[in-house]
C-alpha cells in the first residue's frame, strides 16, 4: 500500500510499504478521511515533538475514519464493510493509570502515528491501518467520514470540558480559536455553559467562533495585561480553557478568571513561562491540565450523531491524499485555516 | 486597654486605646495567647502586605485565644468565663462566595488584625478584642490557650488538606517546614496520608518534621533541578503541598509530582515566577490554590482535643505581651524558630 | 390588599389584609404571575404537608414574579419599576448548612408561602409581597412574567441535574412527566445529557415530553417489575431522576439504572416504601436526594433568557387571580394539565 | 494437592486435585493463611449466594496470603520465595467499568473462590493457587501472613471509606460490628474521622469496637425507631457505614444521619426492605452502595505495614487447614467470634 513515512525534518515521503495484516483481535481499516493535527505539523517541521524523537521512519496521522475491509479471527462485533471512527489510544490496561480510569496517562501508551516512551507505531497517513477491534466506533449513515475523523480532536475537547467539573450555567472563556478552541466552544455549550467568550488574535478565527455560537469574542491584544495583581479586578469567568499554548494567554487567564475559578490548560505551553504565581493562592484557583482523553469517543460521537453540535464548518480545506505535504504547509500557515482534512 | 498599633513600617507602638464595647451579638475576649504569623511580620517590616495598605493605624494579630469577660445583649450560647479560640473571619454572608460555602473568598471579608478590600479592623495584639459570638469556639479544659491559638494556622493546613481531595494512602510531599508546613504534615497524616516527605532547607526544621512524624525529609538544594522535562522521571508523589512560597519549590513540585497528581499552593509566591508550563498539560496535573479556610475551626479543634495530633512542639518560643516587637524580630529571623507565641 | 389565606383543609379565603411594608432591606413586589405547585395542592386539600402544620392562617404560593413598586431605605440595586423573579428562600446564613453552601437545608429556613420549623410566612397568592432585595432577580424584557414565575420549579430541576454530577453524554431516564419531570428533561438536555427517556403513565404528559425533546417515552405499566435481581439485566441508564414520588417508580429506577449509576430522588415518596435493598450495594449505586435548590436562580434565568430552553409549553392553563381555587382543583386533577399559572 | 471442593449445600469435601500449573503470566502461591468470609458461609450453608449458583464443584476462599513457590515464563517482578497477599479480582480490563477505573463492577469479573456471571474459579481453601503476577502484593517481613490475609476485607473497608468522600473531621457511625464493621472503624479513623460510634447488638463485638478505638458504642435495640419523620430530630452523624445488612439498621441510619449526610451501604440487605422513603429527599441524603474494591490493596497494605492500624485483635480464632468445616460452623455462630482464620 501507499503510505507517508517521516524520515526526518521536512522529509515526509510517499512510499510503498507492505499492507497491514490484522492480528486475531484486529481489523484493517481503509482510511477515508484523516485530519492534520498540530502534532503532525511539529513532526514535519522539526522531525520530533519535544522529547519524542522517532527512532525509525514512521507514518504520522492519528485523526481518522474509514471502512473496515478485513477482520481478524477473534473479531466479533466489527464487520467488514462497517464505517468506523478510530480511537488511536492503545493503553497497557495494567498500570496504575489504566487501573484507575486515567488511561490517557498510561506509562506504556501506544498511539497511532505518534509516540510515547516506546517506538512509534504507524498511523493514518496511509491507505490502510490495522486497528484493535475495541478502538473502532461504528458510525451511523448520518455521520460522514470527515465528521468521524473529527471525533479525535472533539474527544480532546470533551475530555477538557468534563475535567473542568460541572459547567452548567458557568461563564466560560476560551483562549485560542484553532480547531481545539472551536471544539471546546461547541463541547462547552453542549454541556450547559452559560455565557461564552473566545479570545483569539486572528479575525478569521473570531468570526468562525461567532458562527459556532460564541456569545462574544475578543482580541487579546486589546486588553492591558499589567493592571494590578488581579485579585480585585472585575474578572468574572468561572472557567477558562487555555487552548493556545501562549505564555500571554495563561497570564491573561490567571487575571480574568474569578476567585475560586478554574483554568484548564490544553495548549502546549513553552518549557519556561513566567506567570503571576501569587494569584493561584490568593484567588484560590484550580489550574488543571488536560491531556488527550479517556473514554470520550462515545460521548463525542453522540454529540455529532444526535445533531447537538455541527463540526463541519471547522473543516476549512479538503486536500487529496497525494497532496498531504501541501496540506501540512497550509495547516501550519495559520491564516484562514482551521482544520485541513485529507480525503482518499 | 493596652494595644499595639501599627503606624507604619517598623513603627509598632504599645498604646492606651479605649476598651472594646460589645455589640448585641458580640462578646469581649481577654486575649491570653496570640501567635505571630508571617503576615504580621510583613506588616511590621513593610507596613503593608502586597496591595493591602492600612489606611489608619490598626492592631495586628489574628491567631488568638482567651477568656470571655463580657457578653452582648443577644448572646446566648457563649458565657462570661468561657475559654475560647477565635476564628478571625467575618464574611459578608451574602455574596456569591458566602452563598456557595467559600466564604474565605468573600469579597467583603473583615478579618481581625488584617485587611481585605475594606479598612483594617483591630486584632489580637491587645488586651481585649470584641468578637461576634459565632466566631468563638469554646475549648475543653484539656486544651491550653496556646494550642487554642494555633487553631488558626491549623485551620489553614486542614483547609489545604481537605482541598486536595481524598488523601487516604496517598504519598505526600510538603515543601517548606515552617509552622504551616509542619501543621500540613500533622493534618495530612491525621487524614490518612501514606508516606510523607518534608522538603526544607533548614536542618532545625527538618528535625522538627521528623519529630512530628514525617517518614523522610530532604534538603531541596540536594536535588538537581534541570533533569529533563519531568514527564518520564521517576517522580511519584501523589500530592505536594507547597508551603514555602519559593519559586524553586513550585518548580521542584511540578517535576516531582506524579502524572495526574495534585499540587496545593499555600505559600505566598512572588508576583512573577518562571515555571515549566508544559508539565501542567503533559502530566495532566491539578494545581490548586488554598487560601485561608472556611468551616475548618471545628475540625482543627477536634484534632487537638481528641489527641490525634500534638501541636505543642511547634511553639519554639513564648514571649510576654510587652515584648511583642522582639518576638516579631525573632520570628522573622527564621533560624531555630517555628512559631513564636505571645502570652498575657 | 387582597390575599388568599389558608384557614384549614379546603378552606382558602380571598380576604383583605394590610399591605406589606418593606423593611429597610426589602422591596414590595406586585405579583404578576404565580404558579400552583404540588405543595399548594397539599396545603389546600389536607391543610398541611406531612409534618408541616400551619399555626395560623397564611398565604400560600411561592413560584412568582412581578413588578417592584416600592423599595426600603437601604435597597440599592433593585429599583421601583423593575420586573423581577423572586427566590422564595430566606435562610439564616449562620448555621452549618448556610456556611457550607447548602442553604436549602438551613435549619431555620423561612420560605414564602410554605413552612419549615418556624411559623409560616405569607407567600405569592396575594396582590403584593415584601421581598428581601437579594431575593429579587431582575429579568430582561425578553422574558415574560410567566416564564419568570417558572424559575422556581426550574431551579429545583437545575439543582437536581447539578447534584447528579457531570451529565455530559450520560443516558438519562426521568420517572414522572409533571412540571418537575419536564423541567428536568429540559435542564438535563441543556446540560449535555445523551439519550433521554421519560417514563410516565399519562399519554398527555408523554406527548409533551416528546415535544420538549425527549428521545423516547415509556409507560411504566408496560414493564414487568419482577424480572430477577436486576444485577445482570440489560439495564443501562447512567442517571435516573425520580420525580414521581411513586414507590413503583423508585423500584423501577433501582432495576433500570446501570451498575455504578446514579438515581436522584426529587419526588415526595411515601413514609414507608418497599425497595430491593440489595441492589444498592451489589450494583454500587448512588441514590441522592435533591431538596429545593441553592444558588440556582441565576442559572435557571440564563437558560431561559438565552433561549437555551423554552418552558412556555409547560403552562397548560392560565387562570385569573380571582379563580385560584378553581386553578388548584384543576391542577390537582392531573389530567391534561401540567402547570397551572395564576395571572394578575 | 489437597483442596476443599463445594459439591452442594453443606457438602464441602477435602479432596485430592491436580496441582495448579502457572500460565506464563502467573505464579503459584502456597497458601499460608486464609480467612473465612460471610460469603463462604453462605456457599456452605445454602450452596449458593443469591443468584450466584455454582455450575460445578469449586474451591471457595478468597481472603488469603502465602509464599510464591513457582513462577510462569513471563513473570518478572514476583520471585519464588516471596511472601505475598493476593487480590482475588481478575477483571476483563476492556469493559466500560474497567476502562473507567471501576473494575470492581466489571461485567466479566473472575474472582477467586467466588462467582460472577461466569463459571466459578478455584480459590484459597487449598494447598496451592495459581495467581496472575499483578494480583500479588509482596509483604514486608514485619507483616504476618495472617494480617496479609486480612488485606482483602480491609480493602472492602477502605473502598467504602474512600467512596464516602472526604472524611476528615466528620462524625461517623458504623452499624454492625463484625469483621467489616471493625475494619471500617479502623479505616475511618486512619482516614481522619472525627467522633466514631459503633452500633451493634452483641456485647462482645461492642467491646472489641471500644478496644479498636471507637469513641462510643450503642445497642440498636436501645433506640426507639418510630420517633417522627426524622427530619428535625437531633440526628447528627455526617457519615454512616451500614455493614450489618439488617433492615432495621438501614432504617436507623436514615433517621440518625444528618441532613445532607451520607450513608454507605456495604451489608447485604434483603431483597425486599421497607424504608422511610421520604427522608432521602427531604434530608437531601446521599445513599451510596459500596461493592468489593478497586485499587485498594496497596492502601490497605500501607495502613498495616506502617503501623497505622492493628488488625490482629480481629482474629478471634485460628483453625488448622484440616478443620475448615468446623471453622465455618464457628464463624457462622456469630457468638464471640469476629474473624476465623485458617492456617497451613
Amino acid at each position: 500500500m501507499k503510505a507517508y513515512l517521516l524520515h526526518g525534518k521536512r522529509d515526509l515521503r510517499l512510499e510503498e510499504i507492505p499492507d497491514p495484516v490484522p492480528a486475531p483481535e484486529e481489523v484493517v481499516v481503509k482510511v477515508k478521511s484523516a485530519g492534520i493535527c498540530g502534532s503532525d505539523i511539529h513532526y514535519f517541521k522539526e522531525g520530533r515533538i519535544g522529547d519524542y524523537v522517532p527512532l525509525n521512519p514512521f507514518v504520522p496521522g492519528h485523526e481518522f475514519s474509514g471502512e473496515v475491509v478485513q477482520t481478524g479471527a477473534n473479531v466479533r462485533e466489527i464487520k467488514a464493510g462497517m464505517r468506523v471512527a478510530v480511537d488511536p489510544s492503545q493503553p497497557c490496561r495494567f498500570c496504575y493509570y489504566c487501573r484507575t480510569g486515567h488511561y490517557n496517562l498510561c506509562e506504556h501508551m501506544k498511539f497511532f502515528g505518534s509516540a510515547s516512551v516506546i517506538p512509534h507505531i504507524n498511523g493514518a497517513f496511509a491507505e490502510y491501518v490495522a486497528v484493535p477491534q475495541q478502538n473502532c466506533f461504528p458510525i451511523p449513515d448520518s455521520v460522514g467520514f470527515m465528521e468521524a475523523a473529527l471525533l479525535e480532536p472533539l474527544s480532546v475537547a470533551v475530555h477538557a470540558v468534563v475535567s473542568s467539573g460541572i459547567i452548567t450555567g458557568k461563564s466560560v472563556m476560551i483562549t485560542g480559536g484553532g480547531t481545539i478552541g472551536q471544539l471546546l466552544l461547541l463541547a462547552a455549550k453542549a454541556s450547559g455553559a452559560g455565557s461564552t467568550m473566545v479570545s483569539e488574535i486572528e479575525e478569521y478565527h473570531r468570526n468562525v467562533a461567532l458562527q459556532m455560537g460564541a456569545d462574544a469574542t475578543m482580541n487579546p491584544h486589546d486588553l492591558p495585561m499589567e493592571s494590578g495583581t488581579g485579585v480585585n479586578e472585575k474578572a468574572n469567568f468561572d472557567i477558562i480553557f487555555e487552548a493556545s499554548g501562549a505564555e500571554q494567554a495563561i497570564n491573561q487567564a490567571l487575571k480574568l478568571v474569578r476567585r475560586g475559578g478554574t483554568i484548564v490548560q490544553l495548549g502546549f505551553l513553552p518549557d519556561k513561562i513566567q506567570i503571576p504565581g501569587n494569584l493561584i493562592m490568593t484567588k484560590e484557583l484550580r489550574l488543571l491540565g488536560s491531556f488527550r482523553y479517556a473514554n470520550k469517543f462515545d460521548i463525542a460521537l453522540h454529540m455529532i450523531a444526535s445533531g447537538k453540535i455541527n463540526v463541519k464548518p471547522l473543516v476549512s480545506q479538503i486536500i487529496p491524499f497525494d497532496s498531504l505535504v501541501e496540506g501540512i504547509e497550509l495547516a501550519s500557515s495559520g491564516k484562514n485555516v482551521i482544520k485541513v482534512m485529507i480525503e482518499s
